[in-house]
């Protein structure tokens, strides 16, 4: 018979594994369950702490609805989907960055140098970059997908005053892989802490925001697909990113540009633009698949 | 400007800390981002694999209902629910085991010696047993709430043919710590596998039996609670316990009675109970406060 203890019990729940069993799913299992022990026994979890554990964790399920997966957040305020970012990038690519929630699948397609912001008011940001691969070469043709928040600091999807497209939209790389647009410059804001991650937010005395950035997911056929953000150098929780999203090769200064640069050609945005005007030049590495 | 990376991600999450933060949360986060983070990185684990836990994570919320507590299940066949129970029990009691999700509040008071099988028909059993304390002293007065499946290995929550209180009740230890009563012989059965539960099980090539067994709750003024489960020790799932439940000191033996036993004084079966008539002699040992 079997007694089961604290000291064997990682060892059994690992016996139990059917013979056929694949091989990935029983190592992902049995680090699993090697680190949820562990856990358990380095804090010598109460049950009073274990039956919160797990009452959180039917809220976070509670409170997940079709436009908001709080598993996601939790997975992101607790570094695991930045450490999976981490740990599957290529050091001679560009980093990838949370995809977040706010992504809008069939965002429209945007001509190279269209005015992204529409009519909305802002700092004016031009932006402009190239898509390469590791070894230097454009790559023509590229999808450069963008979005960002609007200037009350709300994604389109969270927002009524937004329709769904608001701030996103793909744009096709030149035969140069060169890629433009104008905008308005992205806002600091705070995840939603309403639900159990605000909790743990909360009780770690953490705040909820994030440095503000633009996303992008740049994609062509034959390379992985490169999902990212693109921060200020002066924003002040770039050192905080409540999802710790912020890597050194993704942050990049808004250079201020002398006024009266503006109309020039190629780009939709015409009329006057004033001295807070700046640009950012961020070119995206591809890996080949 | 920080950069996080895989390396530091840790430290950075345990630098999020607020300075007034409670020891103990920051001791138990900070255990969890190790673990969680380690995880991460000794399995490597891809995109695809991090959406893949985390819809079966938003699954076991959508499965979830006031019935059905699939995260419990999911601590439970992960080993975790055992463990806990493990590291909270002081040896020099008996061992606690898990509660499992069917057990009913509010069941009814029942005479020591009640027939708690009342029409159901199986191997009569006759359980016998004081509770005591750690030096051995009877407890009078204990409360013993126990409950069990249905021949058909079904928990009155889900059974539409057994009402709640079926195969439930409380007794009352008398002065010298003593309760008894008879009933039928429990049957091994299965954890719910419809489920996120269900698709583990199946993906690691395990089964979702747990050997049989009696619930207890022995509970008196002044000492812990303590929550159990008696297995009988010849049930084919022993060795293999899907949740993990099985402690040496709780498999007992059932040893078989003479027919004609039975009338017995002080209990409320009676006629001829034949020759498969086993008896359970089980002692529960509570800890002071």
């Amino acid at each position: 018979m079997r007694s089961v203890t604290a000291e064997n019990i990682t060892e059994t729940f690992i016996g139990y594994f059917g013979k056929d069993t694949d091989p990935r799913v029983k190592e992902i299992m049995a680090s699993l369950a090697h680190h949820l022990h562990g856990f358990i026994k380095d804090t010598k979890l109460t049950h009073d702490e274990w039956r919160e554990s797990l009452e959180l964790l039917k809220w976070t399920g509670e409170i997940t609805t079709p436009e908001r997966n709080e598993f996601v957040l939790l997975s992101d305020v607790l570094g695991v989907s930045s450490l999976v970012d981490m740990i599957n990038s290529n050091p001679a690519a560009t980093s990838s960055s949370v995809l977040g929630p706010f992504h809008v699948t069939d965002a429209p397609p945007m001509a190279l140098g269209a005015d992204f912001k529409r009519h909305y008011e802002g700092e004016v940001i031009l932006v402009e970059g190239y898509i390469k691969d590791t070894d230097g070469n454009v790559i023509p043709g590229a999808s450069v997908d963008i979005w960002q928040t609007a200037p009350n600091g709300l994604y389109s999807s969270q927002d009524d005053e937004q329709d769904i497209n608001s701030f996103h939209g793909v744009f096709t790389a030149d035969e140069n892989g060169y890629y433009s647009f104008t905008t308005i410059r992205p806002v600091s804001y705070t995840v939603p802490s309403d639900g159990p991650v605000g909790k743990i937010l909360d009780a770690t005395g953490r705040h909820p925001w994030r440095p503000s950035h633009l996303h992008y997911i740049v994609s062509a056929e034959g390379y992985r697909s490169l999902v990212t953000e693109v921060f200020p150098n002066d924003d002040p929780y770039l050192d905080q990113d409540t999802v710790f999203g912020v890597r050194e090769d993704l942050v990049i200064s808004y250079k201020p540009q002398a006024a009266g640069t503006f109309p020039k050609e190629g780009f939709e945005l015409s009329g006057k633009v004033d001295s807070a005007f700046s640009k950012i030049d961020f070119d995206a590495i591809l890996i080949k698949k």
